[in-house]
């Protein structure tokens, strides 16, 4: 193996949610070891340019031919880190990864480094919200059916979790988040306690709690992640939080 | 205010599930500044010594007394971490120091900082098998009787859940985890994709993927994450990842 090319790798990364303090020191470790970064441009853009680092931000929405482009870097043997918002494996890069290696004969060394997920960094900032059984679901409709998000709605609902959804609202779907409070309504009791925390850890965080009767669509956007507790979740001070122990 | 007492606080933090390099730079700076650790002692085991730091570890348990005593300590001007496996707001520490600072007329400064929880490392480690949408259940029965348990699960697997499972299986009750596979054996095809996880990111790290089919209580045991895929969950070489779009 003598003067054979270093193998590429690819890591797919977690930033976390904005704060370069909550970044892990396993994910500075490896960019401080790649050659290239890929991802979504404003992600891209939250890591510092060196010299010898090459960079490739792309557009939303092309997770596929992103993850397709590191596979091939790391083939060259190129040392890549794909850099995810958050946590990679949560709604991110990491199920595209491996997508995108569906079918290729022979895959680079891959690492998927986890990150603070924006969900729990949503929950710190306002105390415990998901303290207990809680789910994670996904409202964005570009990859499944509104019909699926209400039925899973429904039955985090009956099964008692607490919620926290991601990418709630857009300018492409500004109606569909009304659709999800009425659907909360018909499931819930007017005192469920609703969290909408928008870019948490940035100079842009803003932490709401109020209840599923005073919510409104437009306290979501894009930059928001919505908790909705069960219904043992209370108030303490200025905190949230739901019991350890079950409602009933 | 000269003269005054510097105020007191506590911070919640989360030591990740293991390994250093996960542990964030907000939480080791908080460590840094503590005059007291407070927590379950293998976790407390983990902030090492040094001059001027008062460790105060407890049995697994008593979490409310340890939440108490955390608060006391902030209160009498200590600077106090409690520390927490994982992230604090995921079936640890968070929600017992809010339940404990029920009723208090003054609460301290408090901080909730997250960490990796077990979950997510356990499934960066095995791909991305909560690359959709999931459910976080914890199966101890010590605050729950065993019904809602079985109900969440119901509906998660009728939701079309991926699931994580905290704590499923003790020699408190041994039994308990067998049932918990029947049922998922009445919900879920028998090809569904399970990951036993066991103490990522440590020495002990053991990863397992099975079958529905194949699954045997015993593979868990209290080091365990569980992780058990969506129906769309699939392999691609030695990876598990649960693919972005809707199973259906």
């Amino acid at each position: 193996m003598t003067g054979a090319r270093a193998p590429g790798w690819v890591a797919v990364a977690g930033l976390g949610p904005g704060n370069a303090a909550l970044v892990t020191p396993e994910v500075a470790a490896a960019l401080a070891q790649a050659s290239d970064v890929v991802g979504y441009a404003p992600y891209v853009a939250r890591v510092p340019l060196r010299a010898g680092l090459a960079r490739h931000p792309s557009d939303n929405r092309v997770e596929l031919d992103r993850a397709a482009l590191a596979l091939d870097l790391a083939a060259a043997g190129r040392r890549v880190v794909v850099v995810s918002s958050g946590d990679p494996g949560v709604f991110a890069m990491a199920s595209a990864l491996f997508e995108a290696a569906e079918g290729r004969a022979m895959l680079p060394d891959i690492r998927i480094l986890p990150g603070i997920t924006a969900m729990l960094a949503a929950a710190a900032r306002a105390g415990a919200p998901l303290g207990h059984d809680f789910c994670a679901i996904n409202l964005s409709d570009n990859l499944k059916p509104m019909a699926v998000i209400e039925h899973r709605i429904r039955h985090a609902a009956q099964g008692g979790f607490a919620m926290a959804f991601y990418n709630p609202r857009s300018a492409a779907r500004p109606h569909q988040f009304a659709r999800v409070l009425d659907l909360l309504r018909e499931e819930c009791e007017p005192a469920r306690l609703l969290v909408f925390a928008r870019a948490v850890t940035t100079p842009d965080e803003r932490l709401l709690t109020v209840t599923l009767a005073e919510a409104e669509p437009q306290m979501a956007d894009m930059r928001t992640v919505v908790i909705v507790g069960n219904e043992a979740t209370r108030r303490v001070g200025r905190w949230v939080y739901t019991p350890r122990g079950a409602a009933r």
